[in-house]
């Protein structure tokens, strides 16, 4: 099968030109087929203040109103996106941007209210990977923003992280598929406290050792669930780390295995 | 050579939810291989006064400055396009929204200063057809907005119609290509006070009778002048009238032809 590669980078570096930049130029310079996903950042938070819209937070995360949903419409899916997509161009990588609901590419479900109501916001549904290959096929580098459709005319916001694994999980039909997810660790730590304590292999045994060390916890767990759930979908292998893993000189991070 | 229509609408369908959404049925129901291109009309003004971007004007023609660019990036690019794209889908359209910047389909080249400098505007240099193509014969209905890039990361503002004439006539190297101008008239008119009085047919022979008699001036001598410029350089024809014309029950619109 053929080596299919999923990065993810997160508001961190698209709020950052340089950095921006700096990524940019690896992800260009990564040999072989790939899949770019962005999330926004607080530049949507910027722009809806600008707006006066009023960001409504319950529980620690942001309720999409309609008026948020615009924003964000507007900020990852034009601004950000875009802008990417011009300077991957710049630098010959041969991107096209989109949102879930072009080439009908990944429908969702608006998410049912019950105690919450988060708004406008999906949970991915459906993959609709052979479409996405005809893009990969015409050598075309996908670059997704974090933002799906239900089909019926609605544009929903979607967790970045989610639409990663679930498009990699899609592809994993047709390739081996990697996710590398770019963060401002440099891994998994074995102490939060000692940024080199990079766990460099965590597989399903070494995971279940380190949650009952409690090693894994708070914001660490559910990406790590999110992982394993994904690996026992297809997926070949999940990198955690900064953005130099996507060279060869750096082997830095954590790779998870099933 | 198999057909493909080109249609463009402008800012009024765009602002009317009502109007836009009678417009992407009839887009929907048009047989055959085709292309949409929507401007973005005032909408983005609209968004640069709520941010308090002033919209400079020189001699009627509005300065893109790097906010304004901002702005539309976020309207046309974002808010607009992905949101005709999730409707187009759910009429079982399988669009894909586009800037000229992804998969590099149209260049263009900064407009250089001289009297004025029109700011982030870009004048179509080059639009790689093959590429587009390569998603028309993926059965995906591409959907431009008025965004261009010049190669080099920068985004740049372009304007719809010429987008639309510089697009059909790289595709007329592989299709037999049709422009559909959608506008609020029924066509161009023999008396502009009689919205009836529509020249169904204007060749070249009959435009230059037109010039003479002085019935073409004002805004539609640049339209008409274009238009002559894409037939001569390939496409077949040319139609402008209201959105109806996309039906085979209204023939109430101007055909064009050399």
């Amino acid at each position: 099968m053929e080596k299919l590669s999923i990065v993810k980078i997160g508001g961190n570096i698209i709020e950052d030109d340089e950095a921006l930049h700096a990524f940019l130029k690896l992800f260009s310079n990564l040999k072989g087929k790939k899949i770019l996903v962005h999330g926004g950042g607080k530049r949507a938070t910027h722009m809806a203040s600008k707006l006066g819209i009023e960001s409504k937070m319950i529980n620690g995360r942001r309720i999409t109103d309609a008026d948020t949903l615009e924003v964000i419409t507007m900020v990852y899916g034009g601004l950000v996106n875009k802008n990417v997509v011009a300077k991957l161009q710049a630098l010959n990588t041969n991107a096209i941007g989109l949102t879930g609901a072009d080439i009908n590419s990944i429908k969702s479900d608006k998410r049912p209210v019950k105690e919450v109501d988060f708004g406008f916001v999906g949970d991915v549904k459906e993959v609709a990977y052979k479409s996405i290959d005809k893009l990969i096929q015409a050598d075309f580098t996908p670059v997704f923003c974090a933002i799906t459709h239900d089909g019926n005319g609605q544009l929903l916001n979607t967790n970045a992280d989610t639409i990663t694994s679930q498009v990699a999980v899609g592809m994993s039909h047709l390739y081996e598929t990697s996710i590398y997810y770019c963060f401002e660790l440099n891994g998994v730590l074995e102490n939060i406290n000692d940024k080199n304590s990079v766990i460099k292999h965590i597989d399903s045994k070494i995971y279940k050792d380190l949650l009952e060390k409690g090693i894994i916890a708070d914001g660490m767990l559910p990406k790590l669930e999110n992982c394993f759930d994904a690996l026992k979908h297809g997926v070949h292998n999940i990198n955690m780390g900064n953005t130099s893993m996507l060279t060869r000189e750096n082997d830095n991070f954590t790779k998870i295995t099933l």
